[in-house]
């Protein structure tokens, strides 16, 4: 391994594989994207098994020496069910230390062995599961380390998910699958059916979505959704502004299910972290319609988790 | 035409087209379905007019004579925008004799007139259309010509309408997206993926979604949504089962957005009609949270409606 190199991480998800070389100091030294997903493996005679290897040494590929011993990290889907070894869901209330112990092995060579991060769950009636944000939620944790009191960590995406953290652990969380059906309607019903994409964002028709989210809450968004059609045949909204439109209004239902129950009678700072654009519609609705509370945003937070879950975990 | 016959009456949609030839008491004698819903016309060399001819000479064959005026009625997607001729929206409230005074003609040959029902409009911030379901409407009226308060009118489907009505006018009414987001759902996200059909209806994963869509209201549709993957992971729904649970936690959420606006402290009756399989589901969701309004079910009501509002323009 390069001298300068303290360690190598993965961010496993279901449709690409990211590998970060990271320095002394945590930075990232080198940053490779391959579109092999634990769904999108690459193809070859050796079955299963051999693709998570083939993929694993093309992400890695002269980070390795042959002399060292490696320990290597990764997060997401990778440790799921159909990843390459099932990491068991821990169950919330959990800490990083109850996290870090918990990683899952898979030797990969005599001196390579990694180490999978766990997902977290809660059971019950209703119940969730997370994998890769809980990597998210414990590198802003430690950020600011010195927090004591609650924190609500919002990371939106195909599933946001919501998760309040007390100190150093993570409470509980809820998922709200907000993208992945934003891109369903737009997709494969009427509300896409005219919609034209737009130059760029059209806050006003985004703010719009957003309004009808919150005066027609109680009607909920199955009847709402309809306002992005008739709307449209009334002229009150172009077919450029359709998008952002449903956009405001998915994200205001959302908001409403968030402010109904997680955020109720709570002022815990906020902290979003995710897609930087996905991330300022979010900070914008939450400011038109949310009220007083802190909202800040975290970039790497997955690098940051990725590094303090091997640390405490011994692997550095 | 035919000494039985009285009426000829369609029902004319986006993906298809049915024809009825009725007789001295409304009674169908003779019904066809043809496959020319507006959006599906038969193609040839004249355009889209000549596309509109040949599919409604094509329902009436032989219920036609060249030596007697016909004049026949139809109501839904062919007077819209895209239809054979634009019959501009009523604004409600409207009653039978308001609309039955505003049919859209279309002389088709000297001898032949088609009579067009306009559908009805909401305008405003929120703006809701029908084209269709106010046949629908004026024939469930027709068939309870006493009644002299509110009643509730329920056509689930695709696109399910709620509409509440006063002696003979419909007053308001309200659109839940709810049959075609549960195929996008389906069809097109994670939902979907693990489903398998079931052999039956089963009742107690519909339940489920019903009482997963009552306890979690305050979460809403896009977080509750997340447990159909859930209940699976966790052991607690079957693949057979998840296509029923999802129906029922659909349907729950639209009864809780009724409950909060249109059945809100009302206890008027409720009359289903449409697709009887989808209005046992209404009928038992309904049952189990709604308490106690009477629910009837209508079949027929597009006929009925076809041939009252035929009656009130002096068609007949």
């Amino acid at each position: 391994m390069d001298k300068q190199t303290r360690l190598l991480a993965l961010d496993w998800g279901t449709t690409s594989l990211r590998a970060y070389r990271l320095g002394d100091q945590a930075q990232p030294l080198e940053c490779r994207e391959l579109p092999w997903g634990i769904m999108k493996l690459p193809t070859g005679n050796g079955g299963r098994e051999e693709a998570f290897r083939q993929a694993f040494f093309a992400a890695c590929e002269g980070w390795l020496s042959t002399t060292t011993r490696h320990e290597i990290i990764a997060c997401g889907m990778i440790g799921s069910a159909q990843g390459w070894k099932e990491a068991a869901y821990l169950h919330c209330p959990t800490s990083l230390t109850e996290l870090a112990g918990q990683l899952c092995q898979v030797a990969i060579s005599p001196t390579v062995r990694l180490s999978i991060i766990p997902g977290l769950a809660i059971y019950g009636s209703d119940p969730e599961v997370m994998r890769g944000e809980e990597t998210q939620i414990f590198g802003i944790l430690s950020e600011d380390p010195n927090a004591t009191g609650e924190h609500i960590i919002g990371m939106p995406g195909t599933h946001s998910k919501w998760a309040l953290t007390q100190r150093d652990s993570v409470s509980e969380f809820h998922t709200f699958m907000t993208g992945e059906v934003y891109e369903a309607l737009r997709s494969h019903t009427i509300l896409g059916v005219t919609m034209q994409p737009a130059q760029e964002t059209d806050w006003q028709a985004f703010d719009d979505g957003v309004a009808t989210a919150m005066r027609q809450a109680d009607t909920g968004l199955l009847s709402t959704l309809f306002s992005t059609r008739t709307r449209l045949l009334a002229g009150q909204l172009s077919a450029q502004q359709q998008p952002d439109y449903l956009s405001g209004l998915l994200i205001g239902h959302e908001f409403i299910g968030l402010r109904r129950t997680l955020l109720a009678k709570r002022q815990t700072p906020i902290t979003l972290t995710g897609n930087p654009l996905l991330c300022a519609r979010y900070q914008r609705a939450f400011q038109q319609v949310g009220g007083t509370q802190p909202i800040s945003y975290s970039a790497q937070a997955t690098v940051t988790g990725l590094w303090q879950i091997a640390l405490r975990a011994g692997l550095l």
